[in-house]
């Protein structure tokens, strides 16, 4: 029955899925950006209890990843928007499992 | 458009799904215990990287919150084997996004 998790680890797809999304705050900067909150400042108010080091590291993983753009318009001050990238949009499908499934749980501890 | 988002944080459905499967971990976790990779000996083997340490931690969080039972067997020596809970079983959509992902990106390196 396990035979399809029997291989070596580097081509397990969870384990390769987590290299990208995995820890506490890649899905829902992901997940923030697709809902158009592009801005550096509307995300980390959007995001409880990240630091601004943190929200900036996790940024430019996503960036070196190509998952999300950086946008710098030459307004002044410069304005920095992120977008996600077509890549970046192939992983909403796991984003949205999770939010369906957050959305769920949310539901049943009110009822 | 970015209004379904801007409730407390505490409300939002991925925050909520990453406070339980968040980290490096636990989606591996649970994905191989739901192939029948059920003892922690096999469970270790089959997860690159991971210590005992990290991974009685990572075990003993997915039980206190009700995503698997750890059930004891009274044989000598004792034989422990950890299922998923109904609970549990809720979040296989979230890992079977991530494994559908995770095949596809490795589809598409080998090609």
């Amino acid at each position: 029955m396990a035979v399809e998790v029997k291989r070596p680890d580097s081509s397990c797809p969870v384990t390769y899925c987590l290299k990208v999304i995995g820890g506490k705050w890649k899905p829902i900067i992901l997940f923030l950006i697709s809902n158009n909150v592009n801005r550096f400042g509307q995300l980390q108010r959007n995001i409880d209890g990240i630091s601004k080091q943190m929200l900036t590291k996790q940024l430019r993983e996503l960036e070196q990843d190509k998952s999300i753009n950086r946008n710098v318009f030459a307004e002044v001050p410069p304005r920095v928007e992120y977008t996600l990238t077509s890549h970046g949009e192939t992983l909403l499908p796991v984003i949205k499992a999770m939010r369906d499934w957050g959305e769920l749980q949310l539901a049943d501890s009110k009822s």
